[in-house]
């Protein structure tokens, strides 16, 4: 094992870079995980590559950005242990949670992840399935509050935007008992995708089939994971009972119906990405048709760019595909 | 027992009237309920007296309003019982669910209930621990949402509006294990009402020891029962996890918190009834303290009166002290 690795580092604007620098030690309580794979973010992915604010009131991106971030939806296989961890080396792992972004991040041949962060995951299992286990863990505390809160079992459920959440949200909505899930996103390729996972129609936004409020065949629970104002309102008026709000928001919202419920995130938790690589262990959840592409991380540019155009739903970085 | 009873009938803005008509006949699957004591809803109460719509596109009253509605809140003893009935005559009951206000309600000295909307009580519970069944089931249903969906137990938790709404929640949040509940009020005498019921403080509307969202003491949970868009606005402001929207809303709200989860009213349930029956006769909810004054129906204009001035959080009325 070389004493050095390649990891990508942000500069500027537009500008991601492969830099060396040393393999970092894992300390106690921590592993070093060689990277199988590492999945792109596309919001945050774009946000850090474009410079361009997720949310308002955020300062300017510190250029040059910390090694290997924003990598962090990854999966790989523990070659060094710290004192005190119990996962054994040769132990294949998935991130559950982002360990913040000052620390080196998961665009890397390695990375150092606190134990607690990782969830074993079967050796065999393909690296399409369990690389995106992080934001997997972000929609399952979303969908069990919603199942927690009014249920989701034989209801009419609608996703907002068929991105890679919507489409987890899409099959872990089925995997709870929706009589049925409908779809809602301008990109026809996203609509049929979304039928192939099970959804029972899929729309453009604003169809006149997607019933209002009240009527019937109306949502009776329905997730949001667009995030644009009018999307919600739109779903807010076609949805009886609860609305979930997965995407970030980019703007104050409208209440106008006092019976509906709105779900707001409620943070990650290590429950949460159980359940969600519980339902993946069990076929319930395939997030392999999330992974448009396989890229090694030299193709960055290009990879950045067909998220933008929404040409691939998430790339797949292997730095083995690498120089 | 006479063939006919006195009731109450709005025929006019500010014209309550008390009339005289036949005795009802229960038919199947009802009681007729010999009326011990019938509660004010404030709110509703005005509305109906005043002609001021409680909320937006709602069509004028028509004038004249069905006899003895829009009273709901009763307590009483059964007289009669129709055909399959399970409760016997001599039962005393609280009515539970507001029949609707196309047939006679119950301010009159006599009133027919399906069997299913009333609730057995105990005969020497005194009338103003339950005569507010209703308004208890209807707060009920939405503290049970609250319990579901985040918890209430260990939280500190905020009230917003401390008329009977707000004084019921208030005792339910703690019956639930709240480690505190603040009462917010610009109505002084209430807030001293709210503290004397088990409130750990109470201020004012926009007091600044009302610590603001995510600032060390900010509430965790809090329910409004005040329904004014800035009101709820400064709640929301001051909340972390999620806020509860009990009061009838008078216009939209404004969502800015994204993750904040925002209940909606879930609906009437028998459920949430039993649940605020077993409160009452636990000694957890004592409603007493909402009745302020007792009065016979002749007296209905001083009454609302009364509300209008907030010189009364609720009216006992009591035939029986009619001439």
């Amino acid at each position: 094992m070389s004493a050095t690795m390649k990891a990508m580092q942000f500069i500027g604007v537009e500008q991601a870079k492969l830099i060396t620098v040393p393999i970092p030690e894992p300390g106690p309580g921590q592993v070093l995980v060689k990277v199988k794979a590492v999945a792109t973010c596309p919001q945050w992915d774009m946000h850090i590559y474009y410079g361009k604010p997720m949310v308002d009131n955020q300062p300017p991106i510190p250029y040059p950005y910390t090694p290997g971030q924003p990598g962090h939806e990854m999966t790989g296989v523990i070659v060094r242990t710290g004192e005190g961890c119990r996962l054994p080396v040769g132990q294949s792992v998935s991130a559950w949670r982002d360990q913040g972004h000052h620390r080196y991040g998961c665009y890397a041949e390695y990375v150092v992840m606190d134990e607690e962060n990782v969830l074993p995951v079967p050796a065999d299992m393909p690296y399409k399935k369990v690389v995106s286990l992080e934001l997997a863990m972000c929609v399952a505390a979303s969908i069990l509050r919603l199942k927690n809160t009014v249920g989701i079992k034989g209801k009419k459920c609608g996703v907002n935007g068929l991105g890679p959440a919507g489409l987890i949200a899409l099959q872990m909505m089925l995997a709870e008992g929706a009589t049925e899930v409908v779809g809602i996103d301008p990109n026809g390729e996203r609509r049929e995708l979304a039928i192939s996972l099970g959804a029972s129609s899929a729309f453009e936004p604003d169809d006149e089939r997607i019933a209002l409020r009240g009527e019937p065949g109306c949502f009776q629970v329905a997730i949001d994971c667009a995030g644009f104002p009018q999307a919600v309102a739109s779903l807010m008026d076609r949805t009886y009972e609860a609305i979930v709000l997965f995407a970030v928001k980019k703007a104050d919202y409208i209440l106008r119906h006092y019976t509906l419920t709105v779900i707001g995130y409620p943070g990650h938790s290590r429950e949460a990405a159980e359940y969600a690589l519980r339902l993946i262990e069990d076929h319930k959840v395939d997030m392999s048709p999330l992974i448009s592409r396989e890229l090694p991380f030299e193709r960055y540019e290009e990879a950045v760019g067909l998220l933008r155009s929404q040409d691939a739903i998430k790339i797949g970085f292997l730095p083995e595909l690498g120089e």
